[in-house]
């Protein structure tokens, strides 16, 4: 009996296929309103239909065989471009952030476009110890009041420094309100998104690509406690999405889009931290959701481009690939993992604290009268920022030069006041002279205060900064947060070393007068964990902090502290900080992470449950357009099941909303006779009419026959399953082969977010 | 309507779920037979169901909270133990492949167990150029005549050689077949296969183990063209598989041992090279076929401990992680890009035809009769090799050695035949004195001669050697091949810009006098292209070999090369070696990489065809035991579909065969009045019975009651992206909400066979 019907069908349907395969497709089936969710199993057979279109022309001609090249190499092409682009753009976002904010303190005379270092590279007049200062360079109090010295420049220049600081701010939030609004923050939790499916027209385009790359300069001058690598990701995605716009393959497909966007956003990455690997990795991890492995190889060559480009740029200088880049010279040992583990704790309470606060902060935001002042918000932020940071110079300085500061260990060219020691020789405060640890002078306790002070300024400001309305990124002020903690637990072991040598665990491996402690390397640790605690990144960090040594050595204490920096973290809550803003703005999210852990079965979850209206469906061959019309005019729903009728309740195949509209509307303007009345048909063949009916109206082809079905008893946890790994939009829940319901993707987030007990109305869109 | 189904259904079945709950498990049901595929879902279905049950007790006792704990913590002490144990093995396997290859040359007087360096570090009579000889190190003929030099001597020693090798290989091959067959080969491909969910019981069991630790130890020693890499992953993944015995949560689900495997494979290339990076990305990109985020950081943690357990035993004594670890000094000019790709073209074409040649042999091994004496074929291979590789020193020595050699840059220290270069100021043939480019030395062309034809009979033997019935990797030969061909090339244009320094290309970027072209850097790209040519692997390819130089500097050539080897080897065939020898023992392995690019709907595929016998399917509530028994033997289908009756063909659900069985055994066993005429009932309540009629038999609660469906239309694409995604074992076919079939794995890979012209019967197991 099946075997009949399928033969039957067979013959049928091998018609169809030609027939369908004639018919011209009409023109916007299969495109996507802005805040939707698109379906990433059609958007690939549209792929491999063109791809197969292509290839069976290729032979046609040297003309069609060309396209065909220049299809299969375009890939390529628009990785290389993007990678191009990132690269140059973050070695100009380098250059313009650093020039700016020398800005804030001063002046090059002879050449305004010299940053700092640039206008004392010219003088010969310096030292090697006091290259920071040379003729050339002119504080504002030295340019206006003649003196560089005394309190009366001094106030200048703090005066000079929040006006600055304002003026940068001020112009930054001012740029991104009127032009370009999708351009404040980091872009990383938008981009998590649109990468899982969602559209968000304009967020990748040119106009916020624009004023992000110009705010971003602004906002990292404007010395707020925010970094530039986030943003960069989503300056390379606007990158990559822009250059896609140049191969049909990409433009017109959201799926391929997507994987450009893929490696755009590693490149990103590779450009703000000089990692190349790492960059792939994060984008493997943190936020990409398809990832085959041709993204995987195309994502390595883009970073591998934006590394290269940005290393020729050379905006640091110093021809290094990376941003902080270090060597240490001493081995760790085994003891020190405990101040190790001790680091990735305070990471984890500090990533589990932040983000609590700053999604209170930012929902406080949202909800209150208070959100409508964004430029006021960011003035005053940028005000206490500038007041409270000028006087205390770990804040004061650009933090990733103090995170470069802090990673860096004391050698005898180190000039910076962490660095000054007591030599151990004749007891006098002086530079050291060779590895040694010694007893830490007064500069060390200096420096310590000024830490501590720089670490709570940090931490409460960086939870009211993460959310202003201007570009900013939360790797670089939490790896700040950690190196500053880190480097003072790495100089209390130092001085604890040198004052208890005769402790076991010291005395094994400390010999007297020998370098056993590196407190930089305690730095980078803390750093490591802050940024884990914040993001929940284990393997993609571990490979970026790897990448900036270039030591195997030193991985063992970086997973140490990272992973108890996420377990402890994920002890208060699961969620890193990137989820919990989706969650937060209410995106269509379906994390691949988190696990699905509870029992509920598909039947419990679908639509329609039993207060809800029966389910709006389809017949395949007994509707009027003007009852088809109301149908869709009295529902909201994006998509209907057609079946093969109300009695039996079989189902033939799937509708999307959109599709009817335009279908109806476009067989009304060029099909002759289709009326009010006319009959609508899905099935192959026109229904038996009587022969006064209006002609019938057949939308076979926007009918999608393989839609995804599931039974009402399978289990959530395959359901998300399903969903996750297939990229579905919706699926339809049947019982013993008959309709019984429909799942969408907002369905399930809404059914996940009532087993947290969350507000389910939260996910806002489709 | 379709909601009052629903909502009556929801009341009868939420019972159901509790009957079914109380219901005990019948043992055996949920396991596999050997040579089966595993259902992945049901498998992870499984384990959340287990972590449920041991999250609800948890608070019940201590006892029970310190058993979650316990288990929670596995996953991370399985793979501490994979790893620790991969590290020792491969150390092991290390010292006494050394030890056994230089056993063939001589004997260390004072202390057998030394090797030839080992047996020299304690002499203190050698000089530094000649450490290799020393007093306490006996060649066989200073030993056996008591003269080393002399052609006597020579022959004496070449007779040692070949006993030696034809001892070892003898040895390796009948343990091999006595004790372990599945220990021979590589083991990649099998493992490849199990990973994607298949079961070969005994294939990484202890006692493939012992055997192949063995074995592999015996045959590197033989000489034979083989590598040890490959084993080594087979070798941790064996432990991998034997530590999860020990915890219950791994050793009961067979997709959750899967995630310990993937770990594992990556730690055994950790080992391997020295690449714990690599081996991560390897063990993503080349094996595993379910890679979930959590498995990506557990392998990264396995892998780091296996390097560093090898790294404490330091088998090379150089203190280093790495296998070959060279440092180069001098950058690569934009013109070499061309000899790369050069080097790129040659390692696509050895692959392509490496492969052809190596899967034709293997197929004549299969068919003939002369796969039947495997002890003969290796002796004869390994006397061959024996033969042919003595007179040469290039191919004599240890093929890690001489891809060691190969890639390290001549310096001033360095002493190899390869760095005879004559010496500009006087001319004379010396020791290089500094590193600029010079012309080669009488060495230097001896070298070349010799390298040539190691190239020849390199290229030769590996076709013949892989496939022998011995552990035999391929990693190593295949970059020896590419080596021995890139330091060729390197040499060539070495030599081609000292003396043509006139021509535009060297005038531009070499300076007279300076080193402009380092032969080591060729032989690394040569190396990284022949091994990608014949594996087709990428990012991992490069990331292996960027970690045994660590310098970012490098990556453009090696990315370049491999990606031009990548192309140029899928001109002839997209298959790598892997994939061809799976499918050369007709594994079911569905490869996720290539996409399956033609039009067929499901219903082409799907079984019955036209000329089939009718599906076979149960109907819920009207078969007898007899009638059931009936169908079970009369077909040798692993399942049947369960549906409402003969008529409506609606749906029910999917029993497995081998549940059926043993539900019946079992019911007969423990229930009374179970009949060959009982009734027996899918539904959730007995049908209703005359009174007379026998206990009807109950199978609900191994009915899967959500099988995966697709409608006939769907079209194959989608399906094998179903199948691949979800690792589905079937999936049933229906139309209109009727069932019409069945599709398999098997009939699947056998659809895609048929397509590309192979023969479709190729694939025999289920």
């Amino acid at each position: 009996m099946p075997l009949l019907v399928g033969f039957m069908y067979r013959v049928v349907s091998s018609t169809t296929h030609l027939l369908d395969f004639l018919e011209e497709p009409i023109p916007g089936v299969g495109t996507y309103d802005d805040f939707h969710t698109i379906d990433w199993v059609r958007e690939k057979c549209k792929d491999r239909e063109r791809h197969r279109k292509i290839n069976a022309k290729k032979k046609e001609s040297a003309w069609e065989f060309t396209k065909s090249l220049y299809d299969a190499w375009s890939g390529w092409l628009v990785v290389t471009l993007t990678g191009l682009a990132s690269g140059a753009l973050a070695g100009l976002i380098d250059i313009s952030a650093d020039w700016l904010n020398d800005i804030k303190e001063g002046v090059c005379l002879n050449a305004m476009w010299f940053n700092h270092e640039q206008c004392c590279w010219g003088s010969n007049e310096t030292t090697f110890a006091e290259r920071d200062k040379c003729p050339q360079w002119k504080s504002w109090a030295g340019l206006i009041l003649g003196q560089e010295e005394g309190p009366g420049s001094y106030i200048m220049n703090y005066f000079m420094y929040i006006y600055w600081a304002l003026s940068f701010a001020l112009l930054a939030v001012l740029l991104v309100k009127v032009f370009a609004p999708y351009a404040c923050g980091s872009g990383i939790p938008e981009i998590k998104t649109i990468l899982s499916g969602f559209i968000i027209r304009g967020y990748l385009g040119k106009w916020t690509l624009l004023i992000k790359t110009v705010t971003l300069v602004l906002a990292v001058a404007s010395g707020l406690s925010l970094g530039k690598e986030g943003p960069l990701v989503h300056v390379a995605c606007c990158c990559g999405n822009i250059f896609s716009y140049l191969f049909p393959k990409y433009s017109k497909n959201e799926a391929k889009k997507r994987e450009v966007l893929s490696a755009a956003s590693a490149a990103g990455v590779s450009v703000a931290f000089g990692a190349p690997i790492g960059g792939v990795l994060f984008s493997l991890e943190e936020v990409s959701y398809y990832f085959p492995l041709k993204t995987l190889w195309r994502s390595f060559f883009a970073a591998l481009v934006a590394a290269f480009v940005l290393r020729s740029i050379n905006p640091f200088g110093n021809s290094r690939l990376v941003l902080f880049y270090v060597e240490y010279h001493t081995p760790w040992y085994l003891f020190e993992l405990i101040p190790f583990i001790l680091l990735g704790v305070f990471g984890g309470l500090w990533g589990a604290f932040f983000i609590k606060a700053n999604i209170a902060w930012c929902r406080r935001r949202k909800s209150t009268r208070f959100g409508k002042y964004p430029v006021l918000e960011v003035i005053f932020v940028a005000a206490i920022t500038a007041v409270v940071a000028f006087p205390n110079p770990y804040t004061r300085q650009n933090t990733s030069e103090l995170i470069k500061e802090l990673f860096t260990d004391c050698g005898p060219l180190e000039s910076s006041q962490l660095c000054q020691y007591r030599s151990q020789m004749n007891g006098s405060k002086a530079f050291v002279d060779a590895s040694p640890n010694k007893p830490a002078g007064s500069g060390v306790y200096t420096a310590m205060w000024q830490l501590c002070l720089a670490l709570v300024f940090k931490i409460i400001m960086t939870i009211f900064t993460f959310g202003l309305k201007v570009p900013a990124g939360l790797f670089i002020p939490s790896m700040a947060i950690g190196a500053i903690a880190g480097r003072i637990v790495g100089i209390a072991v130092e001085q604890l070393a040198y004052y208890h040598h005769d402790w076991l665990v010291f005395r094994e491996w400390c010999e007297v007068g020998t370098d056993c402690i590196t407190p930089g390397l305690y730095a980078m640790v803390g750093a490591a964990a802050c940024l884990g605690g914040v993001t929940r990144m284990t393997v993609s960090l571990v490979v970026i902090v790897f990448e900036l040594t270039g030591g195997l050595e030193y991985i063992v204490p970086l997973m140490a502290a990272v992973m108890t920096s996420k377990w402890v973290g994920d002890a208060f809550g699961r969620e890193g900080i990137y989820e919990s803003h989706i969650r937060l703005n209410g995106y269509p999210f379906l994390d691949a992470k988190s696990e699905f852990t509870h029992t509920t079965l598909a039947r419990e979850v679908m639509r329609p449950q039993r207060s809800d209206p029966p389910l709006a469906v389809l017949t395949q061959d007994d509707l009027t357009v003007e009852e088809l019309q109301v149908i869709i005019n009295e529902t909201s729903y994006n998509g209907f099941p057609v079946i093969v009728s109300k009695e039996s309740q079989r189902l033939v195949g799937f509708a999307l909303r959109r599709d009817i509209t335009i279908a109806i509307e476009n067989a009304r303007r060029k099909q002759e006779g289709i009326l009010l009345t006319s009959r609508v048909y899905f099935t192959q063949h026109a229904p038996t009419l009587p022969a006064d009916s209006p002609r019938p109206l057949k939308l076979r082809s926007i009918l999608d026959m393989s839609p995804f079905t599931v039974t009402d008893h399978t289990p959530m946890e395959i359901v998300v399953d399903i969903f996750r790994k297939l990229g579905l939009r919706q699926c339809l829940v049947t019982h013993n082969g008959r309709l019984l319901g429909i799942i969408t993707k907002k369905d399930i987030l809404r059914h996940m977010a009532q087993l947290t007990n969350q507000d389910p109305d939260n996910i806002m869109f489709n």
